[in-house]
């Protein structure tokens, strides 16, 4: 049985998140259903991140075997034929070994989380980007990220339903920088925890509002504890970039 | 009566265009009718630019006159609530002479078109690009633009529909340029005719496809004759970015 290695990109605004779900439509479903139309077979895909309601993706990485060969380009076009409704592409199909897994093969994620930090809603990046309509220092957040990079018990920032085994992680890149009205967070991690950088996020703005000081974000995670982390920055600010094999 | 300047950033995806039209929402009905219930007036708007059906505005200028005299800070917050389910909003609104206007005083209007060059159509940028899946070769796209800068009769890359007195403008800037799988163009000059970019887009995409050569444009442009221009581009791909006074 062949096996197939995805990149896609979607909107996750009218998606429910990554994972079938008992109501509401998925992203997995909605892959799932076009792979069911374009071979007739029903496939379980295995994706490297199984983001939420409203989160988006620019480069997340699925495998699904096949029953038959069939080329790359077919199956990229094919899927694509049978996704077009929904707001999801397929940017690439590669064939992949046998043994690779899109979750336990990754060697690195990264993510991007958008602010629209200016006094006016998004008019054209609705649902596209967390509008903060005062100020926000991103220097002395940028400063107070560079706290959390490194290996860390990251329980403060992960969230209660999460199901890894461990709380700790190894940050490898928390940036954040301004380009005009837009601050710009890029993370780097093998793995995050469940909620992980929406929760970081949700406590740096803390610090561009001058709320909390970079002392403040050291303290919350040696507390190990979430409820001395910040909130959970809206899923809609956040997009899954690019998975490393 | 105090004139005000506002700038506006709107997605033009459900609007019939700026102008009021006899059936469907324009952007400026939707503005006229978020100033009659701040104010309780019947304002006419004058703009910069009239936008077309789908063509988005990251900094549309208009300007109106009140009764009264507002702080700058109330008109846009109050325009921005009243406006609020229409993705229009204010960016900025200024106190402005009583003989500014946002048409005739502009001494430049900068555009930007953006095509998505790649296989998968976009899930994000829906209604926000041109798609178009094959190679385009943005430098012979370049090359082939700097003919049409300067001073031209452009009746080659002008709308039967359009108004204007005279069909000679000046170019001062169209710069074609590659960023990943997208192609931006920058087209800068004191005024356009109707469909000038989109029209001179539709006929640089001819060349970066292969089909036409920088002759062949040059061509086009002395024969001063719609007809022989490549089509128009969509409009989704359009954003007047800029008007300078």
């Amino acid at each position: 049985m062949p096996r197939y290695k995805l990149v896609l990109e979607y909107d996750g605004t009218p998606f429910v998140g990554w994972q079938r779900q008992d109501s509401g439509r998925s992203v997995q479903s909605a892959l799932e259903a076009a792979i069911l139309k374009f071979t007739g077979e029903t496939v379980k895909t295995v994706t490297a991140g199984r983001t939420d309601a409203g989160v988006h993706a620019l480069g997340q990485v699925v495998h699904a075997d096949f029953a038959k060969d069939w080329p790359t380009d077919t199956v990229r076009d094919a899927l694509n034929f049978h996704l077009k409704p929904d707001p999801i592409v397929v940017l690439e199909a590669a064939v992949a070994a046998d043994d690779f897994s899109a979750r336990f093969s990754a060697v690195e994620r990264q993510y991007l989380y958008r602010i629209l930090n200016r006094r006016s809603l998004p008019a054209l990046e609705r649902n596209r980007v967390w509008h903060v309509p005062y100020p926000l220092d991103a220097g002395a957040m940028h400063e107070a990220a560079q706290l959390l990079v490194g290996h860390h018990d990251f329980s403060t920032f992960r969230a209660s339903l999460c199901q890894a085994r461990s709380p700790e992680k190894t940050l490898d890149q928390l940036d954040v920088s301004r380009a005009g009205d837009e601050i710009r967070i890029v993370a780097r991690a093998r793995s995050f925890l469940h909620h992980q950088v929406r929760n970081m996020v949700g406590t740096l703005k803390l610090v561009g509002d001058r709320k909390w000081t970079k002392g403040d974000v050291a303290a919350a995670l040696a507390a190990r504890d979430r409820a001395r982390g910040g909130p959970t920055a809206p899923a809609e600010g956040l997009y899954l970039v690019a998975v490393r094999y």
